[in-house]
Order: structure tokens, then C-alpha cells, then sequence
């Protein structure tokens, strides 16, 4: 389920679709801006399909998208495949009872949340973000679902920088990884 | 396209899927918590299609969404309609050149940006959030959208706080208002 599956064509026009902005946030990176996909109407629509094609057939109860722009592939990835939507948002924003996990940033940690009762014992869930690197976020977050009793199907990403080893932690947690393209360095 | 032209049973049974926490964020505030909408499949699906109702005939180009809960429905719109998605962030969160504006908080002030090219001239252009109280975030975005030259056909909440008269703000901007849920107090 790596981008390999993808037909080059789809691929590519999806890659064209991400703006590349050098020098953001620090110099020496440059950043995916996935804005540019969203408001393309055809390759944000495109992107989901791809997205969920490997799930269309079974039953996903929900979907979990972690903050914020995970939140925008989630919610369209939920009403594609008719399921639940359930955010992972940063330390303090939701409003009832949490379960909450740290993960490490490049410099420091910080925190993210769950609802405690987001998830019915073996729901099964995928977790959508927009980009995978490293894989700290994305690992908590598979973390976080478990804890709640969450049956995690799959993650996916549009976005994968594979040098940095997230995608591969990922299937290490016998997790099945979704990605649709992939950038060199970071 | 108030909660009016909804069927009683519909807007009765989105109304039940809002959990309400008392005291959150403090003392004497009833929080409507729209998670538990969001991750119920039926009524999320349900809130997206009666949102989108009044605007599925005609062209929309793109779905702005302010963060951080109106990605989510935002994005499952964008999905329903086909079109794009922008996204109106907290300051400093998007990469490229962006269009900031002031508003006011209940306490201070906030300010928030959208990228400058995030729509081409004419767009037609839906803007989304989770609920409207006073309205001070929604007309800042609204201002934000015409400013980069939208052309702001509808703004959509699922929840509207009348008495804080938001709606009736937007209203006076010469904007259609489409909201699904009332509860009375703030």
C-alpha cells in the first residue's frame, strides 16, 4: 500500500498539486505546503480516493485525524466512507474526560488527547494526517487509540518523507501504512 | 435557510447528538460539544448534507474552514460539493503569503490569516464552522475571503447561539446564513 501502488499518472499530478516553500519554517527545510492540493478541487478529491481505496469494501466505524490539518483529509475521508470522525487534538481543547500521551518534537515534547469515549470497544479506526516524517506524532496517536479500545485498521498519509523512518515505525506496530507521495529529504 | 426550514425530526435528533458540558471552559458556560455529533456516522453525515442543501445546484469552488473544527466539517463539505478547500488558521500556521486580520475575543484581541492566493477572483466560496455565537471570528473571515477577492456566497454552522446574535451579523454583511441547531444562552 505504498505509493507504488498508485498509477504514475495520478501520482504525479498529485505531486505537482504540493507547493514546495524553501526556507519554512527555518532555512535548509522545505516545507509540503498541502494547501495547494486542498483547493484543487479535482487532486483533493483524487487524494481521498486513493486514500481509501484499499478500505472502501470493509467496515471502518471511524475515522481519527490528528490536528489540525489531519482534520481536513479526516473529515473529507469520513464522509467518503460514511463513518464517524473522531479528533486527536493538542493538550486543553477537548472538552470531556481525556486520555492524554506525550510524543517527542525535535526539540522537547508535548502533549496530545483523546476523548476517553471516542471510540466503542473494537471499533475499527484508521488515522488520517496530512504528512508523515519521523512518525512521533503518528505513533502516539496509534497509541492513544489503542488505549481507548480502538481496533486501528490503517493509517494514511498523502505525504511521505521516507528517509525519515515514520511509515516504517508505523508497520512496525503491525499497522498497514497509506501513503500517496513521496518527497526525498525533509 | 434558518433552522426552520429543517424537519423537526431531523433538527431534534442533531440536536441530541451535541453533548453539553457544564462549566467548560469555566464556571457558568454550557459548552455544546459537537465531537459526539462527529462521531456519530448518521448524524455527521447527516448535519454535512443538510448544511449543503440549499447550495448543491449551483457552482461552488471552494469551502473555507476556520480552524480548528470547521476542518473537519469543512472538509467533509468540500468532499459532498467537489470543490476546494481553503483554510483560515490562527496566525503564523500557514507557509506562503497570507492575508491577516485583527478580531476581538471576549478578553483581547486574536488575529487570523488565509493565504493571499487561496482563491482565484469570482471563486464562489462557502464558509464553514462548527457554530456561530457573536459572529466576531466568522465577519473577521469573511472580511479575510473578500479581501483575497472571493466571492462569499454562504457561511454554514451547525450551531447557532441567537441571543449572542451572530447570525443576524453576518446577515447585515449581505451573506446567506444557513445553521441547523439553536440553543438558547452562550
Amino acid at each position: 500500500m505504498d505509493p507504488s501502488t498508485l498509477d504514475p499518472r495520478t501520482r504525479s499530478a498529485l505531486k505537482d498539486a504540493i507547493r514546495t516553500i524553501p526556507d519554512y519554517p527555518k532555512p535548509g527545510i522545505l516545507f509540503r505546503d498541502i494547501t495547494t492540493l486542498l483547493g484543487d478541487a479535482r487532486a483533493f478529491r483524487r487524494a481521498v480516493d486513493e486514500l481509501v481505496h484499499p478500505f472502501a469494501g470493509g467496515r471502518i466505524d471511524q475515522v481519527a485525524g490528528i490536528e489540525a490539518r489531519g482534520f481536513i483529509l479526516g473529515g473529507a475521508i469520513a464522509h467518503q466512507l460514511s463513518s464517524g470522525f473522531v479528533p486527536i487534538r493538542k493538550k486543553g481543547k477537548l472538552p470531556h474526560t481525556t486520555v492524554s500521551i506525550a510524543y517527542a518534537l525535535e526539540y522537547g515534547t508535548d502533549e496530545m488527547e483523546i476523548h476517553s469515549d471516542a471510540v466503542k470497544p473494537g471499533d475499527r479506526v484508521i488515522l488520517v494526517d496530512d504528512l508523515i516524517a519521523t512518525g512521533g506524532t503518528a505513533t502516539a496517536a496509534v497509541e492513544l487509540l489503542r488505549r481507548i479500545g480502538a481496533e486501528v485498521v490503517a493509517a494514511c498519509f498523502v505525504i511521505d518523507l521516507p528517509e525519515l523512518g515514520g511509515a516504517d515505525r508505523l508497520r512496525a506496530l503491525d499497522l498497514p501504512v497509506r501513503t500517496l507521495i513521496e518527497f526525498e529529504g525533509h
